[in-house]
């Protein structure tokens, strides 16, 4: 967990700004939840991995006995630190559906916390920034999620990303063709969201150790092997067909091929760069249609991601709603954008003696601000010239020196630039 | 602990951007500290009856061995989520003091828990806005957050606040002079405090119930009896000594008084609403000199204040540093507001038909935000009507019918007024 200082903060801010401004301008809506959710929720198996890195809120009013009573620690705890929020979305979407339009698109830019052991770019409390569009079951909801994303991305200056798209139902229709059995399923995709870091001949091989069936991993070997299944073409049927067995579901193929076209027809052929990942498995058991993530050329690691998950309100409300959703890895983003320029105004220093009077030097403040200038009053050090060059990196613009005869007005101040 | 629908996270956003906004030009910077601190540290002894208020977060890796082998709850917490943001900021000084400025001014607005039984206008989780000022002695300080508050007050639209003034130095020597033993002041406080629930004969009974000084409550009860004693006065050294007994300290008399002169002489006298209020206690034990609190007639709760606080840095750093602070009830400022209104810009509606090309639909959409405005697509419900006044509830502006004939360009679009 970090402490932000004020320039640190103030990009921060920025940054956060620019992301929620593209997502409201594109129609989506900003909510909140509280920061804890109920244990039970927080725990009912919908955030993988992630659950078991959840921080346990102690119950109130334990006593010792209650304390020696216990099975285990989650007995004592009846809320937890949300590790997402997705959880809290499908929560919150099953308290307020009569409150929200049929189709609720949401912002949701909020801390989130993860008991990770301490290392280098992994935090405990992190900012993500999440869309999501509930109750829109066609392709139209995950064409708005892109070009939406795509616009936040050219706002935040963030040239030459590219958003690698893949299908869950294509992933599985793929696994069962090679024979792969169900309950193999999971295993199987874990071992080939590892294909960047392993390499084929890695995959093929970890598969062979794990799964009992070695004609389905032959036959993904052989697949794998083709000389057309790694490269990969401009996105469109063609590219898709080719990047995958034969058998590849007709509808699933369709609605990707519509969703490229929108995005194409919304942001022009060369500002909708997709492409068609057919190895792309995203983490996350819940997925059940079009999955994304966002990479960029200088870096390794994925700068967001989301997709289809169907089935996940349902576990709260009880009625199955579809949803979508695309996460943008803030504090990734924070690392890799040049810091966007501090929004305008002059900020001045009101650098003054001690024998200045108070009331004079304060209705200075008060008229700059009142003009729209930012002011800060400041005492002169003794070295005055290390004082103003710290002023600059503050970000003040202007100064202005002041003793016993202060002037009453801002337009007798002798207002010098700083830089 | 609420959550926000998207109306109410709007008008909340709006709000916390003015009092950002208008700190940040009275030359305060904002920082952020994590939401969770060392139990230890919340645990100090500076957080008052909070301190019985803050929910701890458990020990990772527990065993039912460690369970049973705890004595007391706090044995199995090693984190816990603060109750305000002055332990926090003590803690964030002291570990960065060399990377601030000398005299630092900080922004915190964000979120804190208290465990409060369930009651109407108590929340668990709730928003403070505080500014600081450390490293500042003198009434300077004090002046600079008056002038700020009050801007900042303004700002918000709420006319006729006041800020009632008073010095805990001043309180300590009136129970002095009246006979109070040292030991017996934080009762008598907390009884004094009572004073506009009780009244005078209710605070005089309940000290004569709880001190055993006798002598002590009558002279108490006498001073109270004093026709000019609750009777203010224009904020000045001649209602200052009048509402106190005779022996009151020169030194912060004055001090009070050139406050009251740097606020009227920043903002004019009428602008510059100060009552001095010889009872006021707020609640805190860590004061040390001036505390204010922010009152309007409207309500009978207070709607922010503070005071100076010069021990209590020290507590974490080893040395003793001056700070002073004001926080604003932002949860009680949002419930008397009325909302500002939304920032300027058309919002549209393009409400279509499921005929509609979802490539020409999103490209409409990005040529309006391109421009500024705000789009989101909408199916076209049975209802139009019911459904273009929902739109215009949601804060929509314009919209557009479109069909299988949607056009390419903006230009054609034929927008129409929601209202």
């Amino acid at each position: 967990m970090r402490d932000f200082l004020p320039a640190e903060k103030a990009r921060r801010e920025r940054i956060l700004s620019v992301i929620k401004n593209s997502y409201r301008a594109h129609g989506f809506d900003e909510i909140e939840t509280p920061v804890m959710e109920d244990s039970d929720r927080l725990n009912a198996g919908l955030g993988g991995d992630n659950e078991k890195l959840a921080f346990g809120v102690m119950k109130r009013g334990l006593t010792r006995e209650d304390l020696h009573a216990a099975e285990q620690p989650l007995d004592l705890a009846d809320l937890g630190l949300r590790f997402d929020l997705t959880v809290p979305l499908a929560r919150f979407y099953a308290s307020h559906r009569a409150e929200l339009p049929n189709v609720f698109r949401s912002i949701q830019v909020a801390p989130v916390w993860r008991a990770e052991r301490p290392q280098k770019g992994r935090y405990r409390q992190f900012v993500q920034c999440d869309i999501d569009i509930i109750g829109e079951a066609g392709i139209q909801a995950e064409a708005e999620l892109l070009v939406a994303s795509l616009a936040t991305v050219d706002a935040l200056g963030l040239a030459d990303a590219t958003i690698r798209v893949n299908d869950r139902r294509l992933l599985i229709g793929m696994l069962t063709g090679f024979g792969f059995a169900a309950a193999e399923h999971d295993a199987v995709l874990i071992t080939i969201d590892k294909l960047d870091k392993l390499g084929p001949e890695g995959v093929v091989a970890e598969l062979a150790e794990r799964s009992a069936n070695a004609d389905a991993v032959a036959a993904f070997r052989d697949f794998l092997g083709r000389p057309q299944t790694l490269e990969l073409l401009p996105f469109g049927e063609r590219a898709i067909r080719r990047s995958l067995p034969e058998g590849a579901d007709d509808g699933v193929v369709a609605g990707l091929v519509a969703l490229g076209e929108a995005v194409a027809a919304a942001r022009g052929e060369e500002a909708a760069p997709l492409v068609f990942d057919p190895f792309l498995v995203r983490g996350m058991g819940y997925y059940t249609g079009p999955i994304f993530e966002l990479a960029h050329p200088s870096v390794g690691y994925s700068l967001g991601g989301g997709g289809r998950y169907d089935g996940m309100i349902g576990r709260f409300l009880g009625a199955d709603v579809p949803a979508t959703g695309f996460s943008l890895g803030f504090e990734r983003l924070v690392e890799l954008l040049e810091p966007p320029a501090a929004a305008g105004g002059a900020a001045v220093a009101l650098v003054h003696d001690t024998d200045a009077p108070l009331g004079a030097l304060l209705a200075l403040q008060s008229a700059l601000v009142a003009r729209g200038d930012r002011a800060r009053l400041v005492k002169r050090a003794k070295n005055t010239k290390l004082q103003l060059e710290n002023l600059a990196e503050q970000g003040f613009t202007s100064f202005a020196f002041l003793g016993a005869d202060t002037p009453a007005s801002v337009d007798a101040l002798d207002l010098r630039p700083l830089d």
